[in-house]
């Protein structure tokens, strides 16, 4: 599995770039974001995705899942965006 | 096609309630947010709703769009999730 991390300051594009490559490589591929500003890169970076995608045929879905992980010694909670192709 | 329209105020559970009801009543229905803080609150929601479904074999999946919509005049781009079940 593939880990895509996400910051608020991530470009989506570069994101939907990766993600899309990913895909397209056959790969189990997930985004992983910290904080609204986080999210917010990693939903648009995977619309952007849904977009690069679409003419050959293929359509991404994704599934938020909450994740405890550890930043710093410190827990916080990451949503973790499985993605998949329908 | 129901939309919740979910702020950076709403609080998750209760937007993963009313998502819940709508797709176990077989409802079309999407999230539509605004802004960081509203998209974080929409995927929250989702994956909230995602474990109040699993007991009943329900898998849900989303996937977001941009959107143009016009709020007091202004024109902003929203995020509207669309969810599914698979």
């Amino acid at each position: 599995m593939e880990i895509l991390k996400v910051s608020s300051n991530s470009k989506p594009k570069a994101i939907a770039g990766a993600l899309s490559f990913a895909i397209q490589e056959n790969k189990n591929v997930s985004l992983q974001a910290v904080g609204a500003g986080a999210v917010n890169q990693a939903i648009k970076a995977i619309a952007i995705a849904r977009g690069y995608l679409a003419p050959f045929g293929i359509n991404l879905v994704t599934y938020p899942e909450f994740k405890e992980i550890e930043i710093d010694s410190e827990e916080k909670t990451a949503i973790r965006f499985m993605v998949e192709t329908r």
